[in-house]
């Protein structure tokens, strides 16, 4: 096992019901921005539930955060915040506004020339704006970590950035929120926290055998529910377990102590950047593309992934390694994610530019750091 | 899933050397306490390593905590503190010590007349002194949760509180520190690390997968790695993934959103009082008996927990049961714990008035609370 540091102080407030207990968790003596996106949380009650937790607050909103939260609405957001001189962000809805949220609040207290550097440049988040958060989409994991992905359209540019000083101080997650997500939104949340896992699983071994069986685990339990929420999206348990799924997979914890990857979710930005294709859309591409490219390199995980996670009993081990990435693909597929690009009309030389912009702007990418130009295109191929 | 709220802030610092990271944790400008236990902290170097890691802080220094800290060792502490001004704890050692430097760190601050209240009469924690701790033992799980259990033989009690305010501001857990511990040692750490999961796990079913997957992976990876560190206490590997399960079996994640037993923990407590048992020697011996006697209301996970973390194959429920019980015990005696009073020359007669103090003081335990005096005496007979 690897050496780490585990840290995680985001209150995390569970169940139905709970969005009236914002006053114990913000105090009154300081104005509150609600931030939220195009206006799903008005027409599920949502926001309605949060105004009435808090009346007698002080609170300006700031609303039209998108999927991919864009730079320049962050710094009108900024701009807003600092004439309303903002003590304290409350975010409501999915990943994208609590990126933005958390991009927010570190530019707050950023005290270089230009808050981009957090993202291009990795200048240090010294402190931030204190946040707290209402979940209304698991996907993402943003509610108990302290990462954050903003993009720039103008530049194709897609970053991420992580401080533990936009960890969100509470995260309210109400599975009752969830029930009226649409297919796709439900199956990019599926498929987004499952690739999370995968991320920090399928990887080669330190030995961790916890972290891989709290990993397996999720995974488990994202191919037990998802049957569950598509036959009946109105089953509370089933959004409970989905979301409880999503904020496990990327709370740091099955991370400890492993050798992590992140090769999909690099080239996944890419593809976002380029054609706009949902997050999660160009996971469920990339990875099995990812598990086929690295094949011999990640074998070992590969086996154990088949066996426990999708109980494969096949002796030889490499047709255990055929049906473990054939299932995945049938899971994402069956949740609703296709797995090729050639599903959405984009060739595969449209994309081969995402190799070239990824590994000039970070090297050697994956675990070993084996993964460069030439890799990620024959990757892009793998998933044409 | 029932509703939940998960609060764990204590940063983990995990690994080899990481004693040295110290002055990064702990601010100078205030006098530290040292509390530690009977000696083994010299012999094992540890305490070496602190003094080296605190060269230059203002440090007094607390020794003689025993298993099963005692409360007047407490209030002897506490008057020393006192004197002293002292403004942060540093425990080093094991969950005995922790849980006394708890105790004492709330009771500097309990404004009520006598700190006992806190454990006999459930007085609340308003404020606590701040307390870090280097763990040298692996098993309470103290490190990373707010609980402390305190004895007080002269009145034959042993009692429990539990608060947010003691949990520790960061736990440094180096594995090394565990090697030197012997046969006793580690079999007790492995028990009642295990038998907390037990705690969690083995009740009944409200549809929570992750949760119960996640406890099934502490289980099957101290099943696993218990006759590893037995073949081989120097395998650092094994130390660090006993010390990782310890910690992830009590910091109260697997306990989000499930109903919970700790019928087997009360008892226990009672044996303990009673013999002076060690802890972990009474879960041996109750566990199994609590498994027998309650195996028509805990059938259905008995059956789950013989299926996925024994692999039991038989299509027989009863079979999977009575052979998960089987496995129960013998892990615990193979791990060097005997499961029968007996082995303690203990007679049942002796132990009966744990069944009336217990519902005495309690009334009905068990996550059906229909455990009173009358089940507790026909478990203690299971145990004879």
């Amino acid at each position: 096992m690897k050496n780490f540091i585990f840290y995680n102080p985001t209150k995390i407030v569970f169940g139905k019901g709970q969005i009236a207990r914002l006053p114990e968790l913000i105090l009154k003596n300081q104005k509150i921005m609600m931030t939220a996106g195009g206006g799903s949380i008005q027409k599920n009650g949502v926001y309605d539930q949060v105004m009435r937790a808090l009346e007698g607050y002080d609170i300006v909103e700031f609303w039209g955060f998108q999927p991919n939260p864009e730079y320049e609405t962050c710094m009108e957001a900024i701009r807003k915040a600092k004439e309303e001189k903002v003590g304290f962000f409350l975010s409501v809805g999915g990943g994208s506004v609590l990126d933005a949220t958390k991009f927010i609040a570190a530019s707050l207290c950023f005290d270089g020339e230009d808050p981009w550097d957090i993202l291009s440049k990795g200048a240090p988040v010294q402190s931030a704006v204190p946040l707290g958060c209402i979940l209304t989409l698991p996907a993402t994991g943003s509610e108990s970590n302290g990462n954050a992905v903003i993009s720039r359209r103008e530049r194709n540019q897609k970053l991420a950035f992580s401080s533990p000083e936009v960890m969100p101080r509470f995260s309210i997650i109400d599975p009752e929120t969830t029930v009226t997500l649409d297919a796709r939104q439900t199956s990019n949340g599926i498929v987004d926290a499952f690739v999370h896992v995968m991320e920090q699983y399928l990887t080669y071994d330190v030995n961790t055998p916890l972290q891989d069986r709290q990993a397996e685990a999720i995974l488990q339990t994202l191919i037990e529910v998802a049957p569950q929420v598509k036959a009946d999206p109105k089953d509370y348990d089933a959004r409970a377990n989905i979301m409880w799924c999503a904020t496990q997979a990327l709370n740091t914890l099955i991370g400890c102590g492993v050798v992590q990857d992140w090769t999909t979710h690099m080239i996944g930005h890419e593809l976002t950047v380029l054609f706009g294709l949902d997050h999660a859309r160009t996971l469920a591409i990339v990875l099995p593309a990812v598990m086929r490219h690295q094949r011999v390199q990640k074998r070992d995980k590969l086996i154990q992934y088949g066996r426990r996670v999708w109980g494969i009993q096949d002796a030889d081990p490499e047709k255990v390694i055929d049906a473990a990435i054939e299932k995945t693909i049938r899971f994402f597929e069956s949740a609703g994610n296709p797995t090729k690009l050639s599903a959405y009309d984009i060739p595969v030389a449209d994309c081969l530019i995402a190799a070239e912009r990824l590994s000039g702007r970070e090297g050697k990418i994956g675990e070993r750091q084996d993964i460069g130009r030439e890799e990620i295109e024959a990757i892009l191929r793998l998933g044409a």
